[in-house]
């Protein structure tokens, strides 16, 4: 069972819930839909008898897209996400969808989940859609001042989340900086370069903003500001140049006939660029499944959102992650009683 | 006259030469050619007569493209971007243009001319295509940790810049940011902002890199790694959505047959998105004119960074800054002597 905010997102309940009825129905997953049941309800009677396992959990507040998601998240404590979150915590469900507030679905999940123990900072991903399979860069947001440890260890989240939910054997981890040379970029990258060289992990070493796209490693780190500013340049890229193709385009009648041949073609380019085709991407580190996926969103892309949460509930990634930091937890100092008692016991 | 390096650029001397024989030819300017002078005047001859107002300047080595820019400029005593600012140093030139090794013109560029007095750090800029006169953007490279004074100064010289070389009455200044709230992004953005709002400059705030395209401000400032990042993600996103864009259009016969009929629309987006329309952009700080192009940029472009380099000679731009950064030095302790000499010379 996986919760779903049914209220987060542009197009929300109405994509929300259709996507859920589709995940049911063409997928045999199980949603608990949270949100006003209200106006859940109208939704699902859209779209005639509503399928088995889809269920309802009423919260009665949202936290919406544009606000400050910290506040947000504790002062409106029956809100969705807040009561998806907590749905997961009591074992309810094993996994939660957000399309809403990302910065408010971390809030909320460090709030009711907590942190994985051993990691000091979770990290908000997105899948770069440049490769068949996306490329899972992290951080994009959630910490922007970063020290190198935090950095290792989004690459140690990042090659467990690509093993086991992305099936990459032995992901390759790259670091993105702004040149190739060990020697190159901020202090903090330089440091982290030298890190992940002894970390164990397969280390490819930096990748260039300009180069991300040639399929170089399946994992990229870097700290929430860089990463941020990548994903909204290259947002901010796409839409640039699909818009002034449009103007280039309506300027002249015989461009438009040729772009009516070629629609197809350049709207598939567009969606691609959409980053939604790859269901969502994980918030790691938090102790659960979380999977957002972007604000546009539509019923399609919430049910692939829905799958991707499933599998990665299923895949034994959160036991990979905690194995994984339990091993760099610092380990409690032995008392004579307590090393005697664990030595009975082992 | 303004130097260009001859030898710089991936075309260099073919493009570089026939640049400075169209910036001679359709704009009457001068132009020394810096370089090997067997390899400038086998050029020169392939265009006829060779223009009044060309003349060509030895130099007997080059600093690559892929080359580590300081070390190759303290080891090339007589590379042509060093001779090209030493005759600039001299007086010889106003100004001097350089298609190659961006590193490098920064590097001789300290090395010949110095900083302006006052400059903590001179800063890399680049034109940003998504206006029509493009949005100057600072730094993008030259230093990746910086200190808030620097983009502080970064903006000051942003300004003097777009007043007098783009013709940019009251420049607005924005900084480039993860969010559009003063308490967004990292500490050193978040010192930035405060320190710009009491700036006295045109201050309009933080500018989201989705946001750039949307003509928000005329000089964007940043640190020198998060705006290489920009840089080159746009070029990496740019060159993604065209080089799928040619995968899927021949896929399909009637795709091609529309794109023939397309194809001046999508080479002038492709053109556009290629930086070099602007003739390029100056490093800023440096106690003289110095325009980098694009490594690929072709005679065109070449011309164009020549204007352009020529137009900044003329506009006053340096003095400004000098001025500018002149009331921030510290003045000097005022000895009894001097105290009273200034007073009676005053």
């Amino acid at each position: 069972m996986i919760a779903l905010d049914a209220m987060g997102g542009d197009s929300a309940p109405e994509e929300t819930v259709r996507g859920a009825v589709l995940a049911a129905r063409e997928l045999g997953l199980r949603v608990t839909l949270v949100g006003a049941p209200d106006a859940i309800r109208a939704e699902l009677a859209k779209h005639g008898d509503t399928p088995a396992g889809i269920e309802i959990a009423a919260a009665s507040e949202v936290v919406g897209m544009e606000e400050a998601p910290a506040q947000g998240v504790r002062q409106k404590k029956d809100a969705s996400i807040n009561v998806a979150m907590e749905l997961q915590k009591r074992g309810d469900v094993s996994g939660v969808v957000s399309a809403g507030n990302t910065g408010a679905a971390m809030a909320a999940a460090l709030l009711k989940l907590g942190r994985v123990p051993g990691i000091e900072r979770p990290a908000l991903s997105t899948m770069a859609p440049y490769t068949e399979r996306g490329i899972l860069v992290l951080d994009v947001g959630a910490n922007v001042d970063c020290r190198p440890s935090y950095l290792v260890q989004f690459a140690r989240m990042g090659a467990v989340y690509a093993t086991k939910v992305l099936g990459v054997d032995d992901p390759r981890i790259g670091l993105l900086n702004i040149g190739e040379e060990s020697s190159k970029g901020s202090e903090l990258a330089q440091e982290v370069h030298a890190r992940l060289a002894e970390s164990g992990l397969r280390f490819v070493g930096n990748v260039e903003p300009n180069h991300i796209h040639l399929d170089l490693a399946d994992v990229l780190v870097t700290d929430g500001f860089t990463g941020n500013v990548a994903v909204k340049t290259t947002e901010g890229v796409a839409d640039f140049i699909f818009r002034q193709l449009r103007v280039s385009i309506s300027s002249r009648l015989h461009y438009r006939l040729a772009a009516l041949v070629l629609r197809p073609a350049l709207l598939a380019m567009r969606s691609r660029m959409d980053y939604a085709e790859y269901g969502g991407a994980p918030l790691l580190g938090v102790d659960g499944v979380v999977i957002v996926t972007h604000g546009r969103a539509d019923a399609n892309a919430v049910r692939n959102a829905l799958r991707l949460a499933s599998e990665a509930a299923q895949s034994g990634m959160m036991d990979a992650i905690r194995n994984t930091f339990s091993r760099e937890l610092p380990r409690p100092a032995p008392t004579s009683a307590a090393a005697s008692s664990g030595e009975t016991r082992a």
